[in-house]
């Protein structure tokens, strides 16, 4: 949960002025995201969500988000939408801080996946992956392979505080990655972290995405494995294979998944699992004591790992 | 900022279901507010307030606040009111913890006070006593004098840590205020905790009052006192004189003060000072270590004390 910029009445109102939005009536900053300060700002006409970027958001990327936001909206993807001021800027500045109003999005996350949930899930990311082909701006995912050498030697003094051998073993990983890491897949636009809590539903439609923050160009077939993860792992850490499954062929049926994408699901999937257990970890060892925000358990993405690595090929996720 | 108890989107369509505010279209947790679980919550018909009350608040007095709050908007008070239920019921149960849906008010609490402020808050502060009086129900406050005799108890082996000599000044503080507390004045629903993250305003209109949880019976013009508490003090400890007379006429064209109520009110300010002291001091020294929730500083309310120390009567004030 995080407001960490604290958005005075009269800054607001001044601000909210340069948009064509109508009077604000209410601002509540929201106990969601741990990057940015959010709040839900309702007007006379209708509600938005202001964000005002913090520290660990490049300002230097935010008109590739905000760009790419307005690249899928006009695609037909379900997405904030940024609004743009009077003047035509989408991006300004509030309290010292890069600052953008987006269309409010309605729906809920799941917080208890069903399979109903990754069905709906692997249709809409190949649909945001087909949309985002004509997006010209690119962004290098600053989260891949080499940035995990990066985290790998900044945590591996103290990894051994979080569990005896983490840093030998995540070290092997990399030693397998490097060697197997693919090339040649089809790449383009990918969300990068499309967690439950950035997939909202109505019912069981799925109603949008949101929190393009780490949207990047890289394989597409990672941003799958990445969805493998984060969606069809019980809490108990059992793979479930009819949840991988339905997400994988609702996918297909959209973007069908070459032969080649297929065999490389397993180490992409253990790419995406040192990404994440490097990136908390490296949280863990390094977030300030009394933080607002708690850091996840970077175990959760061990325990994945060793799942992907006892995978012989995608039979292991329930393909035939 | 606080969502102590997260709420699963399936448990929340359950619980909604029992009310006639039609689908759940979003639910998003509330960095605001410290004692319970806040969710604005929004339905194809309209934005409300869900609240689970956390420990802090005693189950036994819910019945108290809700039903206050109905009392007040039926008389014409602009605050959230209770939705009841389908039958009848306006008090739930949600995630194991007592729950309720309140009407959502509009505008923004002002982060910077200006004089006009604090004359809309004196005049919405008399009408709320007045509309509070043909309130049937009863509850004791449970931070008066007594309490802070036992929140100095508590407190007085470690206040050191926070200031040296800290115990020893509350201790002839709470002498002072056991020979000099008045009674007799005039008595009635209170509001007890109305800063200014509790006032709402659209432009320079005070659209409505939130977050009855202190409310109890107590004297009207302890309520004033720790508004001027509140309002009238500037950052840098300086004592606004304007806004108090802004304040207190502004609330005597509604209910006039009476000359026992004026004298009185060096020694309330005083006492709302250590009632804030203490609670503040309590839960700077209890706080567990990484907890969501920065206390506030105590100090400031011992500045505020030693003020009022000085006040040889209501002229301190501003009042002739």
């Amino acid at each position: 949960m995080a407001v960490y910029t604290e958005v005075a009445d009269d800054a607001l109102i001044t601000f909210a002025a340069q948009y064509d939005i109508g009077e604000v009536i209410s601002c509540k900053g929201i106990a969601e995201g741990v990057e940015n300060s959010n709040y839900m700002l309702r007007t006379a006409r209708a509600a938005y969500i202001l964000t005002l970027y913090e520290k660990r958001v490049s300002r230097a990327d935010l008109p590739f988000f905000l760009g790419l936001m307005d690249h899928l909206a006009s695609r037909g993807i379900a997405c904030p939408t940024p609004v743009h001021g009077r003047d035509g800027a989408a991006l300004r500045e509030l309290c010292g801080r890069p600052a953008a109003i987006v269309t409010f999005l309605e729906g809920m996350w799941p917080r208890r996946i069903q399979p109903h949930h990754c069905a709906r899930l692997g249709e809409a990311l190949a649909r945001l992956h087909q949309a985002g082909a004509g997006y010209p701006a690119r962004r290098p995912n600053g989260l891949s392979v080499d940035a995990w050498h990066r985290l790998h030697a900044e945590t591996q003094e103290r990894a051994h505080e979080v569990r005896p051998g983490l840093a030998d073993e995540i070290a092997a990983e990399l030693g397998v990655i490097g060697r197997s890491w693919p090339n040649g897949l089809p790449a383009g636009v990918i969300h990068a972290d499309l967690f439950p809590d950035n997939v909202f539903f109505r019912g069981e439609a799925l109603s949008g995405l949101i929190d393009f923050y780490f949207a990047c160009n890289d394989l597409l077939a990672y941003d799958i494995a990445i969805c493998l993860n984060a969606w069809c792992f019980e809490s108990d850490g059992s793979f479930n294979v009819t949840k991988a499954r339905l997400m994988l062929s609702a996918y297909g049926k959209v973007r069908p998944i070459g032969a080649e994408e297929f065999a490389a699901l397993p180490i992409l999937a253990r790419g995406a699992c040192v990404r994440f257990l490097l990136t908390r970890l490296f949280d863990w060892l390094n977030h300030p004591p009394g933080a607002m925000v708690k850091p996840k358990d970077p175990l959760e993405y061990l325990a994945k790992l060793r799942f992907h690595q006892t995978a012989r090929g995608p039979g292991a996720y329930g393909l035939g």
